[in-house]
């Protein structure tokens, strides 16, 4: 065992892990990107179009290049990149190494397969957690409530 | 004249005065701050509600605590703070002290008209210019742009 390594790497700042799709940009976002800068230098995985629509059938309003602008200046992102558009998102997460995953309250990822799925990699070391409380300081905490908003507001000035 | 006073002067960063509704961040909200960090160190008014529906007839999508949240968290946004709800925004300008404002390529104020004003209040010295490139590499450049694109959508799932 190597006492000095081990000394050094108490010294490091954590790496932290988040991803999402970041359409319209609320303030729930930044409060998981200012909870997880509590652990550690935040790392964002910004989910690409072609991988939205994958998963849940639609694009997000907001095109992939423009999401990962916004993210990538805000305080404290460390750093931000685009996932990838295929299925293998480990790979990614394999590429940033990260030493916490910090999962949105809203993210239906299970911990469990997401778990088994890092340990088929070799990456049992890399500590999930889920942030509990849900953000609603604000009323329009979520992307969805944002557009519905807009489209309620559209229907009233046309009627 | 104090000339140590003077060298102190030139050593200290610029004040540079942004200010906007900001009401769906996007990448042309993202560029004028980060023009505007060239300049100096950026103190940002984020317009109220009241404001804005005194000008323009309506209030924005996003309240004004929730737009002033995300552009306080803008990696180059040095303080950022609520405009005033009265017709006296130049007080905010006083309060703030800029050596700069830098205005919006679609910011509709003549600068003629906002130079006399600020002559008015004594605050000659204050340097206004305006980021004459209008930013459109991404697509949804405007916050109406991304109204429309919500809208649009909402309409072809419905049909």
């Amino acid at each position: 065992m190597c006492i000095f390594k081990d000394l050094k790497m108490n010294h490091q700042k954590k790496r932290v892990l988040v991803a999402g799709t970041f359409d319209l940009v609320h303030a729930g976002h930044i409060y998981l990107i200012n909870e997880a800068a509590k652990l550690g230098e935040v790392f964002v995985v910004v989910a690409t179009d072609k991988n939205r629509e994958l998963f849940s059938g639609k694009r997000p309003i907001i095109p992939q290049e423009q999401r990962l602008e916004i993210i990538s200046n805000l305080k404290h992102v460390k750093d931000a990149r685009l996932g990838r558009s295929d299925n293998n998102t480990l790979k990614t997460v394999e590429e940033i190494n990260p030493d916490i995953i910090l999962l949105g309250p809203d993210q239906k990822y299970s911990i469990e397969i997401l778990k088994k799925g890092l340990a088929e990699k070799g990456l049992n070391h890399i500590e999930i957690r889920r942030l509990e409380k849900y953000y609603d300081k604000f009323e329009l905490h979520s992307s969805s409530l944002i557009k519905q908003k807009i489209i309620e507001n559209s229907k009233e000035n046309n009627s």
